[in-house]
């Protein structure tokens, strides 16, 4: 059985190889499959279940805040790319060109959209006439293309999945407003609903998105202490706007430009969950997310009464994503793949089971067995996976927190970052140069500079000596 | 005020120039707006609203037969498409093609998916192995682009979204009930859900899918007796799975091909809705689909208590998908756009119908206006949405019905196709010939051969006058 040898295998050590224990989990739990398309990635149904999840969650949030959905062409002209110079130079190294429509060559070449401010500006030139017509809250819900060197599952791919909200304002305050919100929309899903928690920052002009006055990003950090940039939130002010002439007319009938934003996630979000929760046995999804939450594995299911006992219990269970495996594999195979796949609760039932009313449940993130009697499985469920989702959160939070750092010197900071994986808090003077110095010596990149008030370390520049102007979180990035 | 202009414009009449009324309905109910990349339109909010609706429900009627979603890339290597002869010679001409990634040329060129079989039979080769793999149920929500000449919103663009199934089978058979399970799937959610009722039948073998063993489809019939097609499903028997080797062992360990299915619907769908209930005061949305259900529209709303009891209402209708209009608009400006927008109830509340504890409640489709009292208002706005779902689907139907004609001979024939906008029955010989010379002589195309038993009309083609093998519906389509 082919299929079955695929899962027996051993994953690779998550201490010994991080990087290969991650693919390892990509390939096992059958999130992804490699393509014959260089570069992109097949999400696999148990994969592209946990998206939908996200995207539903995610999608509500937005909307609760007044966005709107709408769809845009996939492809850009190359002469729209160019009108705003910091965007095109940002991206235009990275995009996929189609010259050829049909049989005939294309008169002006357009590319596979990377993200959408350039066609967003285009249609807001024309939608947008006067204050009544703002603000403009739309999202959309599709995949960009980034011709990327290095691939990895859900990380870093040619195509992604994404979303990208542009919001068009009257006034640079309620641009800044909106920023803020998304990033805190953002931050809030990540530590709710992937348990997921966050530093909430902004990132250096060095790091910020091509063409914004400012981006903010949700920071998370993985297992391994490297982090990962989990969601930004840009701020582009009137510089699009003054590109390709977005104006209204205001109560006073003067003519001003409109202040812009841009924000999205990506996949990636998928690449969190399994670098900050999983473990040697595979995949573990945080409750609230799991496609699957409870999967019922009879246990001599050929038994006069078992299966329909486990039917029974799954009818009970109902008001959960709830399945039960009834295949002919074995209960240990069952129980290995359940936990491959990172299915939060186990719920075990036996002959022996039923005559004592009872089932064993069986934790996911830590093994923990308990017994329960049948009548009250479903609020035990209930509760347990209530707990789980906390406890996850508040064990990837206490990652996160012990794994920050502080350095003020560049001593102290290069040993800090060569020795302890995670983030390191330092100053900094606001000078490009420090952040090229310390990428080049160390390969660490300022992640961000914190939202949250914090005690600064010292008077003097970690890198140069001058005097600091901000605290940074620093580290190794995915 | 640019807006309120945009919408007092007349509309074009419905019977003066349908092709007009329907571009004129897009852009005035704010479906779409026409966008920078030629052939490619831009969603709009009000347009991508009817698409989620449309996606959620169809997704939960895929799932509940077992279809499970995924995600392929987007390009298609050339080579890939190549690998079965019909299907690229049907494709190929009408592709876009990607020849730079970044800053260098590739060395293969890459597609731009028109349709994904060659991604799916590629990613089956290596997913399945045995007869335990068997059957794969999976579809994608995603956008395709085929570069179309000439195009219209919703009908016919270079890139529109859609859903495709890909399914694949151990048995022929398993494989042909797949197909028209499929294809039932969408005749009911046509009829159930945006009360177009369709004819079901197979295309002749001129009009099937590129590289299908049989093509089924769900006709449907427009206002102005035009045919479109509004969803297909294919029986690729095994054709797909020789050209790239995807077998499976049986349970007696012998290697067997597997036999496919695809399956899918665009959002041609919002065109078909716009085309069958649209009137000349715009779009008319049948009630499930309807993103508003019913819109509140205050009288005299700064009079005191009236914004507060239109909220009141509001939230007495929260089982429905309900809004306030307190913009500041006038009332009849109100009414108008609500009916160019198609919202399915109307609801007016002022200062007068407060004190007599009613309100009125206008339908869209029959503009009938009721007075109803507050208290039973949620009861009757169910009972009332309910009611015009199936008296929509009534109307709808009786003019498919009254829209099919016979013709026995040729004359009669072409009189019919000239003067009878609707489908023709008609008995056909089975060759290609006559096929081409009505579509040469009449620009009508053979829509399918129905799958109900219809009585036959005579025993000769009425083309050919040799002997006839089918019943075929023919007409003029989009």
């Amino acid at each position: 059985m082919a299929d079955q040898k695929k899962m027996v295998e051993h994953i690779t050590d998550r201490e010994v190889d991080f990087a290969q224990w991650y693919t390892d989990v990509c390939v096992k739990a059958e999130l992804i499959a490699y393509s014959s398309v260089k570069g992109c990635m097949i999400i696999k149904p148990a994969g592209y279940a946990i998206w939908e999840n996200l995207q539903k969650e995610l999608d509500a949030r937005f909307k609760a805040t007044g966005v709107e959905n709408v769809y845009m062409p996939m492809f850009i002209p190359e002469s729209l790319l160019q009108k705003e110079k910091d965007h095109v130079e940002g991206f235009a190294p990275e995009v996929a060109w189609v010259t050829q429509g049909g049989l005939e060559p294309l008169q002006e070449r357009l590319c596979v959209r990377p993200t959408s401010e350039t066609l967003f500006c285009d249609f807001y030139k024309d939608e947008i006439q006067s204050h009544r017509d703002l603000p403009k809250l739309y999202n959309q819900w599709c995949s960009v293309v980034r011709w990327e060197k290095t691939t990895r599952p859900f990380l870093r791919s040619r195509e992604f999945l994404w979303q990208e909200g542009h919001t068009a304002h009257a006034t640079a305050q309620e641009a800044e407003e909106r920023t803020v919100l998304m990033l805190n929309t953002y931050a809030s899903f990540l530590e709710d609903y992937l348990a997921i928690p966050v530093i909430k920052g902004r990132k250096t002009d060095k790091e910020k998105f091509a063409g914004a006055e400012a981006t903010y990003t949700v920071e998370a950090l993985m297992h391994d202490g490297k982090a990962l940039q989990a969601g930004t939130s840009h701020n582009f002010g009137d510089g699009f706007a003054r590109a390709f002439g977005i104006q209204y007319s205001d109560k006073d009938n003067k003519l001003q430009y409109v202040h812009q934003t841009s924000w999205g996630v990506t996949t990636r979000m998928i690449g969190a969950i399994i670098m900050v929760h999983g473990d040697n046995r595979g995949l573990v999804l945080p409750p609230r997310v799991a496609p699957t939450q409870v999967m019922i594995v009879p246990i001599q299911q050929r038994r006069e009464g078992v299966l329909e006992k486990a039917y029974e219990l799954r009818d009970q269970l109902s008001g959960f994503r709830v399945k039960v495996d009834d295949t002919d594999k074995s209960p240990g195979w069952k129980f290995n793949e359940c936990e491959m796949r990172g299915v939060p609760l186990r719920v075990e039932v036996g002959p022996k089971d039923i005559e004592a009313g009872t089932c064993v449940v069986v934790r996911r993130d830590t093994a923990e067995k308990k017994t329960v009697a049948m009548a009250e499985l479903a609020s035990f469920v209930g509760e347990e996976l209530e707990l789980m989702q906390q406890e996850m959160l508040d064990r990837a939070r206490k990652h996160l927190q012990s794994h920050i750092y502080e350095a003020a010197d560049y001593e102290t900071f290069c040993k800090t970052i060569n020795e302890k994986p995670g983030f390191v808090k330092a100053m900094w003077c606001g000078d490009q140069a420090c952040e090229d110095k310390i990428k080049a010596d160390l390969a660490a990149t300022s992640r961000c500079i914190p939202l949250a008030d914090e005690e600064k370390i010292s008077d003097v520049c970690v890198c140069c000596g001058k005097p600091a102007k901000k605290l940074v979180y620093w580290g190794r990035a995915y």
